[in-house]
């Protein structure tokens, strides 16, 4: 490819708003140029790129036995009706209406559709398992685009569907698919790390998300500093130790309190005493059903609301109450009590019952309620895990402390057990014993823009991308500085031995500006013919710190050896 | 790929509604499968025939100079409102709403959006011509889906967007994608007519429909009979000869006329004349502003809505007006004058200028108009070729007669123009001279389900389908008829050699139902392995009526040649 005719040349300066360094070298490389916010052209130059990550993929894939299709991208609505999937209000679903007024939702994601699908056949023991995935165009009506590919509205994905006669068969489509996915990533050029996570909106039972370390990504989760504990922030768990053992309860009182005692702060200064001995108290709303919940919690930890919906099932669907929902219910922010609130859903997290004669859960301006006990005293609806682990949190096998990282999610696989093929009739399959049996699920997606940019957040220095060979646009980037007879020669030359070829042959562009692009664009070769190179060309990859001259002969060997 | 485990097999027996055989077979197979109508599944075998129609496509697009890029599927609205195609009614334009509040058209075809992305560069002549293109999901709200991939809802379209400096150079782009286009069609086994037709609602000046010959086909075209003309029905023209030269125009006269002469046939009856002396009056309304047109033509000739819609500037924007449009006229159905209507915009054909002494035109139930001539008695707001071309009609040069074929509109390319660089503001480049110019654009696209399904149409037989080498899903279908051993051991050797292999592993099924299946699958080679092959295995090509004998050493060679 001729860079003077490249459709999507780079760009000197891009906006300062741009601070993730692979979005910003996206752009400025021309792989990528935005629509409107969180909607993206791929480029030549990115699609290149990204037609490669989908070879990579597709060749794994194929390789474990998996079949590819594809599926409508306009899903009929009654089908996420079917499985209740359709008012997930944070989720971001986008509905359409065609002109006979049929309804469909802008797939984000096609359990729903595969599932209806392969009910379409009549389903033998025999052919089972299978894993059925597609690349196509997925959706998610996003309240904040970031990073460029990294949280997009529109985007490309491969997702995956397995079909088991039971949860020991999918057992092993699990570990095979893990297995894919580690040797997808890693011909990826990325280091992932495979983090127990929350199957929130997609349902079922354990779930794992890849994750690229970056401070880019956006997915939080903890290991322990031993190396034995990793989960992701959504679920994991800490070990609770008793803040005040041995003690023992005391009546209930209702004592006077000063005005400025307004937060858990304020209470462990007034009465000298560390957040733990304090409760908290945070009102959600249900957006789809309007219903409050109280979670009530140890002072000195948080809410984790991704199992909060777990808990009560509202699965996308809590936000935290505003003063306009707690003034309907009598009461206001910073007064929001642990029991006594009529037509409310409570759930105590289990640290409850590790505090004896708790301070709060009653307040008003000028009193608030001491030696409070869960059980005794008050009692919630749900008892359970809403605590959210922090760097510093014991491990739950008590030998470690937490510690937090960051990252890109690049995969996530998960068990869905049978949570689809009960809720959506006739997705069963003819057992060897003649009976329909609902077929129990998994699936496995990877986000391909995601993906992409994880790769150049892992791959660049301060001059631009250094792709990976597997992935890069192009292997050689030749650069002509005055020398066009003999660089259009090395350049059919290239081209003719299968070379995947740029060919920087602009006139009038300074030797400098051609090297600050192709340093820019980073395909792992550059070759420069110029008056100094003589006979020879000027050998240098983009990792390297020093170009060498190498015979044309040289060239080609090293490059037939690399690129073959 | 075993057979067994293959998801998406083929079917007894499918509806007697499927009755286009390339349709039928789709389903039948386990190529595609319907969603809800006009949304197909590709299924696994479908998706390989389909990556392969795409790459044989992407490789002569590449060939050809093309860039292969992908635009958002979501369009932002504003652009269609840029050029007024927000509201071309009959094209089906579906739109969404995020819940930020922002509109967007589900895209049916890309101008704008490549539009929009290109000036968003500074483009200089030397960077022109360039060609760019992306494979991308499409949406058209069809009123009536018919015939599977033929007529979709939702399809994918390779859809191609040039840019050259003027006219001269765009004329070259045209040729070469002409070019292209033929060799695409040639390589994936079509025989293709180029056919001139009508830029409709896409816009520019000229264009060209690549037409498979079926009757599953919803293109008609003519042809002559000395095969030196051709053209859609929607462009084609004719010539017209006077009806009866040397008559002399005589006075405008209101005659009775029994109640029974209602239409054009029913004068000609009446009078004893040919049709061609009546006025047709034909009224259409447009859907998107109300505004009533009458088209009065020679009554022997029918009206040719696309060249009407060109006319007046209203694509895709006419229907046949109803009777209660009428009645707000002071009219109804069969009294259509051919003036004195108040509010309505008038076309004539020029055939009006073809008869002397028209009758007609100003019909009550007892009286009629008489002697009625163009021009003396009555003017229209314009005078076109508004006359749809029939089989019989002289040709244009008339030296010949047309006669109507019908087909399958597999591709289709267009001169833009000016028409999209002229409404888009900043749609311009660079030029030598430093002046910012509009470029000059052409569009090029091929629908690859209906491509797909053109193959099957124009392969196959009453067996089932006979893929061309280069698009079947698999080289060799491979049987086992009760030496699993060996098959086994043949199909191992055949994936080795990198030949695409299905293999037909099911056991306690009849050879007679595996061959059926084979035939109506329709790899281009079906192997079998039985008691009766002994050494030996049985090959025999789709196409051919025998089975032969050949070693396994010969079977290889064979394949090797014409597949690897």
């Amino acid at each position: 490819m001729r860079y003077s005719k490249l459709f999507g040349k780079t760009i000197k300066s891009v906006s300062s708003q741009l601070q993730i360094p692979s979005h910003r070298l996206l752009i400025q490389g021309g792989f990528i140029r935005e629509s409107v916010a969180g909607r993206y052209f791929y480029l030549p130059l990115g699609m290149r790129v990204k037609n490669k990550v989908i070879a990579v993929i597709r060749e794994e894939m194929d390789r474990a036995g998996a079949m590819e299709m594809v599926s409508p991208v306009l899903h009929p609505l009654e089908l996420w009706q079917e499985t209740n999937r359709d008012n997930a209000g944070n989720f971001g679903l986008t509905q359409v209406e065609d002109r006979r007024g049929a309804r469909f939702a802008l797939g984000g994601t096609a359990e729903e559709m595969f599932v209806d699908m392969v009910r379409k056949f009549s389903v033998s023991y025999k052919e089972l398992p299978f894993n059925i995935y597609q690349f196509s165009q997925k959706f998610r009506d996003e309240l904040r685009a970031r990073g460029g590919l990294l949280r997009a509205r529109e985007f490309t994905m491969k997702d995956a569907y397995s079909f088991d006669r039971d949860e020991d068969a999918f057992v092993e489509t699990y570990r095979q698919m893990t297995e894919t996915y580690t040797r997808i990533f890693h011909r990826l050029g990325l280091r992932v790390d495979v983090v127990p996570a929350d199957n929130g909106y997609i349902g079922g039972e354990y779930s794992h998300e890849f994750i690229v370390e970056s401070e880019a990504g956006e997915s939080r989760y903890l290991v322990s500093e031993d190396g034995t504990y990793c989960a992701h922030q959504d679920v994991a768990t800490l070990k609770l130790e008793a803040a005040n053992p041995g003690e023992v309860e005391k009546p209930l009182q209702v004592i006077e309190q000063p005005a400025w005692v307004k937060t858990i702060a304020d209470m462990a200064r007034h009465y000298g005493l560390p957040k733990s001995h304090f409760l908290k108290n945070v009102a959600y709303k249900n957006i789809e059903t309007g219903q409050i919940i109280i979670a009530t919690i140890r002072g000195d930890l948080d809410v984790n609301k991704a199992k909060l919906e777990n808990v009560v099932g509202a699965i996308e669907q809590l936000e935290e109450a505003s003063a306009s929902d707690l003034a309907r219910l009598g009461t206001q922010p910073g007064y929001v009590p642990s029991w006594g609130l009529k037509g409310v859903h409570t759930v105590g997290d289990l640290s409850l019952k590790t505090v004896t004669n708790f301070t709060g859960g009653q307040k008003t301006e000028r009193t608030d309620t001491i030696n409070v006990n869960y059980g005794r005293d008050f009692t919630c609806d749900h008892l359970a895990d809403i605590a959210l682990a922090q760097p510093g949190h014991l491990t739950p096998d008590g030998r470690s402390r937490l510690v937090e990282k960051q990252g890109i999610e690049v995969g996530h696989i998960f068990q869905l057990g049978y949570h689809y093929s009960t809720k959506m009739e006739g997705a069963t399959y003819t057992d060897q014993d003649g009976r329909q049996k609902p077929y129990h699920m998994g699936c496995y997606g990877i986000g391909i823009g995601r993906t992409l940019q994880a790769i150049i957040e892992s791959h660049h220095d301060e001059r631009g991308i250094i792709w990976p060979a597997g992935v890069a646009p192009y292997h050689v980037h030749l650069i002509n500085l005055n020398r066009a007879e003999d660089a259009e020669a090395l350049y059919r030359r290239l081209q003719e031995a299968g070379i995947d070829v740029l060919y920087d042959d602009r006139e009038g562009v300074s030797a400098g500006a051609k090297f600050t692009d192709a340093d820019l664009i980073g395909c792992p070769v550059r070759l420069v013919i110029s008056k100094r190179s003589g006979d020879q060309v000027e050998w240098k990859e983009r990792d390297a710190t020093q170009p060498e001259l190498l015979s044309v002969e040289d060239v080609f060997k090293r490059l037939e050896t690399r690129y073959l």
